[in-house]
């Protein structure tokens, strides 16, 4: 019945959902394993690969997003970073792919870290990496970041943004975080505004400072971003800058690798290789784009690219690439979908690439190389890309007790609408886009 | 004495800091036209033409502009329509370049329009263009725009926008305006969400309605861009759309240039070049951009693009194009600079551009052109470019009475302290960015 | 035996080969089948209508091409346009999807045309639009294209350009095409070179003269490009400029879109929606691309773009779009491939892409659509591009007898081996590359 | 009288031409002189630097370029190096700013190379950079570079490579040259056809071998560049791989900027400012491009980008940035204009944005910069720009007894028609554009 709600958490909602698709699910699965076999692949063993697959669902993703434009809000948003993380455990019972949360502070700040940490461990959640936010005034800030934060010319800017990402730090610690992520938006809209040498150097001087406070066993994963909210120069603009700050601070210092932070045409799993070569290969920010940093739901523009940068991924780890570790996160901004419905078919996404990238035979396609037999080495690519992969990723849901249609369940708990009764709307909900 | 205030449209203020200037610039310009002289060209002339170029300051333009990641407040700003006309009014009387104020509804709301119209007049201002907003939600809107306006699938909705626009039309006449400027954010961010053709199909529908409650003497301004707020498909994405769209809705429909408003690499002033062809160049919206729709101010990142834009409006006029009176707007957010100085400056870049122009030899350029030549063609367009043209400028201010150096007028009157002391921090000023 | 080299054309060699791959397609086939009937969708009917699916071979693509800074020669190339045929003949022959040959003037001249024809009937080929070529001089060519040929200063040159297409016409009426294809490189390399306005008058001028001299049946096919050969302007850039210069010309005169003609991030899918609209879409060059005019196989980077494009084709014939017929071409560069293989796996990724947007259920996307259900819409097409086509492929070629593995089947005939040794290597043998 | 020659290289041919224009140049020097004098510039010290400077014309840059669609080759053209030379002297007698030649092996092969030196100081004219070309294969070359040369999969066409690489050296030091510039196009033209990574390691290994062949006091410079003549992906991409390569090879190997070779929006002068804090900036290659690597004339599309490059090699000059001693080569393509004349231009293009670089006040900029006044920093840096500095153009090649108006001179001595003459046309003369 229309309106009626059921926790979409709860094993017995999601496993009555998965009786009426079992039938299904198995003879596909048995047609592909048969496909698979001819080509000397255990499907199986791909399943369980793809079952141990995890990406980090960011917090502020799980709010409708918005443009400088406008924002129009959906129904039931969370209002704090608790409903959030009830969210993030709905996105994770019904896709099994979602183990970890990440957080951006001061967005999600509370007064109560350990009950946080309580109720994430309740939902079955970690938390991944800790983001700083020095892109925008706080009310009661002291200092305004409107001209910079870790490059600003006013050192008294400079020691307020290092603080932050410190008190970061430390929050992270009691979340059980490994990871703190620092992007800033630093940078100048006119030429002349910045001296983009200086600009740089104060950057290494200030993170210099984060990174002296990183516990031993931590990282520090640093984003790069072609242009925005910087309009003609960004102090951290691309892989290569990124690649000289982490060199300049040390060996726990990565490069983190947003898709849709490049500049027009860039070959992204090319970078994805350098890094991995460059032993800095800090992880990834998922999302698709058409434009810029368009902060589209992953795979839906461009599949073929994602694809391609799982290759890239499934090479490495096959190649036993030292210090590669890279961390998985999401980082879109919903605009006109249920913030819930794409990230749980965003995930979905991560996985079928990965599935598909594991498919690839890698002495085969290596002969291919080897011997500049380019038709045969693309094809060999694309007859992986092309192969059905939906049975192996229902399977692997359907073995952690996760939904074989995570989107139809959900719908049919009435999640939502539930939310929108317990949390009335809020227009002030900050935009927080990353 | 800092913090005294003056008035910046005081006459005596301005020659009072004129005079300081005065023989400088007689100097410069008796040289300038030394050799100008030598290349046939009378310098008078030039100045006087210059004098003559008006360009619409955006009612926008004057708060400080943001991103979706956050805007920066400065002190002082507008809180209403009233306010930003004063602003105008500032940047019309040190520039002297700034006749009209093009206006944004509802953001603009008032009222009381004949007070408006009377306080303008009072400035001396006009009207220029009339801008709809449909890419927002007000508080109170019947329906959402959420899944957007005059396209929408729902007809209520489009209705709605319709009306919305022919309201724009009605307060525009109170004005003395004479064109309507129709930009809608329309679109998709997913393959799929919209069918391609069918929005379009309501585009013209809705458009076709609006249309026909134009005065006899009004223009339809349609403004194309090619991604934001939307970031897979936008339904008036390009000229080629918004050609079709004026051809189909009549001859007072005409298309309107934004420079920040096409893909990488595109040739501006070819589409302007064509649309000149076509009978169907409306305005423009002036600009500067690197990357996407920066909204940066005119002539600070490319000024030689800029230059030929103008290089084909002089080249327009000197051939006599039929239907050729394009609209003249700014069109820009100023996130880190204070408004008035960008707009000041802005107007005289393009005055800059327009002087360029003015000095290409037409005659001699199209004689090599004619024998294949390329390279004294470039040099002939580039010579003009190269000429510092600064005497002129300061000479049309000057017969105008307007500030040689309006920035440093601007300066000295210290109006917007006196505004920050008049008009309380209003954190709640929307954005309103174009 | 390595080097036995056997007729890939002969049907008997085809069978032998389908023979010990006939169970699995079978099998394959019957599960595709029962997946796609869960889903409402006759597999046999989808099968039929993908066979029917025909592309025409670019003459100019048998043989390898190269860039400016070198081209590296394949063995057994083609050294004139009845070789050339020889291997069009052999894709077709091998994939069932190849009918038909455009040809290149006068790359492809020959003194004996109506052989030509008989010889293409014998291999069971047809002709597609001629293509004119007056972007190249040829030796004992009266007048140069160095600086431009249908827009050129010079009428003499202008009335030569003018002269060679309708020479093509009257070739192309001996082979029994039915469309002139008109690309022109003419254009700018610097600001200033050429009068924008006026080049486009003069194109306009000369095409007119072609379109006279078009027979009634035929189409003039009219080909934008961005860039390349010219580097700052180019005559006729964007389907805008060709969409004028097809409404100025008459209802004879349509668009053709090559995919890789375009800025960088432009919407493709949309273009082809608005010629739809506009009754202007006159057919395509297909290729694929990352930065520029790559040239490379279809589908080989961005497999969903592809998908996109078909689904607007798709679309367009379900709702009977008037003036709906457009010319499929390929037009690709083969650098490092065999190029018979690259035609023939690229014709099959053209089939992919269309058995692909077959299985899109329309009335359900256009509900979702309606409902602004951005997800749904979404997955619906993802669905249909994420479902393993390969079975419908391969059923399709066997029922026209041609093979179910078409490079594996050429590649064991030897037939480029049995080239090289009846082609001696011809190092002059130009790039030809469009 | 037409037709009749004279040595453009003859100091009283000079002499007479500049008779002529010496008032006004006299006259205009003093009035900038004047104009500079108030802003507090010394115009006779930026005229001494910019005089100062040099720039290497490329020696394949004295050919008429091409695309890969057509060469149209000029009159006269230089078929071997020895004419090239003739060529450059003639760039460097007429503009006084091209003392250097930059070679392209094995292009310029010649027996007698100790002849080619010894000409060149009769010319007045040394030798920059040598290039190397492994992306050409020559007649009798043993194996292909078709698919990759440093980084090919045969370790036999890799040593092939790096041998003819260390040939070079050998040649450069006979001719007293002190850089190797290697600038290869290998990569791929599909997914899959290049392991992205061995690649890489693969072109590490083989430059290791180059750069222990170097001479001590000799420099490798690296080339990176984004696509073409690969497609998909090239093994030197961007200024990031070239500076990890450079990094792995020592303290001898530095990173070559070359305009064009960037994605689209890139910010280049930040890549030149990230380049001197790593104390990795070789050198450049100069032109300008408004698409891809369109190797147009220096300075005639984005002449502000070229300024804020200058900007920057100032400022490092001004800082006294450690390891800053960047090379000074064009690299254009000229397919349009007679190579001499737009080498001169560009030659004079490069010291126009040099000597508006030195007007900018580096301290008040400073100022502007610390108090994040970014209107004001943005117009220091537009003044300086907006500066006509032709007469300090004028003036620097008058005391150096070059020619006021270079492209006049050149014209009058009708040294075109004169080679035209003394070289009979050779339509095989090679490309060569880099």
């Amino acid at each position: 019945m229309a309106g009626t709600y059921s926790d979409p958490r709860d094993r017995s909602f999601i496993a009555d959902g998965n009786a009426k698709l079992l039938k299904d699910v198995e003879a596909d699965y048995a047609a592909l394993g048969a496909i698979l076999s001819r080509r000397g692949v255990d499907i199986d063993a791909v399943t369980a690969t793809v079952a141990s697959f995890g990406v980090a669902i960011p917090s502020w993703g799980v709010g409708t997003g918005g443009t400088r434009f406008a924002r129009f809000p959906g129904i039931g948003e969370p209002r704090n970073v608790f409903e959030k993380l009830e969210d993030c455990g709905v996105i994770h019972s019904l896709t099994g792919a979602t183990p970890t949360v990440s957080l951006h502070l001061p967005w999600d700040h509370t007064d109560d870290v350990p009950a946080l940490r309580q109720r994430a461990t309740a939902l079955g959640l970690g938390f991944d990496a800790v983001n700083s936010n020095t892109f925008q005034d706080r009310p009661g800030q002291k200092l305004s970041y409107k001209f910079g934060s870790l490059t600003h010319t006013d050192a008294a800017v400079r020691a307020q943004a290092v603080e932050h990402n410190i008190d970061c730090i430390r929050i992270g610690q009691l979340l059980g975080s490994k990871a703190l992520t620092v992007w800033i938006g630093d940078g100048a809209n006119f030429p002349g505004q910045q001296h983009l040498g200086r600009a740089f150097e104060r950057y290494l001087e200030s993170t210099r400072q984060i990174y002296a406070a990183l516990p031993a066993d931590w990282r520090m994963l640093i984003e790069h971003k072609m242009y925005e909210p910087a309009f003609y120069a960004t102090v951290i603009q691309d892989w290569g800058s990124s690649l000289l700050a982490a060199q300049t601070l040390g060996p726990k210092a990565f490069c983190l690798v947003d898709l849709g932070h490049h500049a027009p045409n860039v070959n992204i799993e090319m970078i994805v290789s350098r890094l991995v070569h460059a032993r800095r290969l800090g992880g990834f920010h998922f999302n698709d784009s058409k434009y810029g940093d368009d902060d589209l739901d992953t795979g839906s523009i461009d599949p073929y690219r994602l694809f391609l940068v799982f290759n890239e991924l499934v090479d490495a780890q096959w190649r036993q690439a030292p210090d590669f570790q890279p961390a998985h996160m999401l980082d879109q901004s919903h605009n006109v979908t249920d913030p819930i419905e794409s990230l749980m078919t965003s995930a979905i996404e991560l996985q079928r690439a990965y599935a598909q990238a594991l498919l690839v035979d890698r002495q085969v396609l290596a002969d291919y190389q080897q011997q500049n037999d380019a038709l045969m080495a693309a094809q060999t690519l694309k007859r992986a890309f092309t192969t059905d992969v939906q049975p192996i990723l229902a399977r692997a849901r359907l073995q952690k007790g996760a939904a074989i249609d995570p989107v139809a369940a959900y719908r049919r708990s009435n999640y939502r609408l539930e939310c929108a009764n317990k949390r009335p709307a809020s227009q002030s909900f900050g935009g927080g886009i990353v």
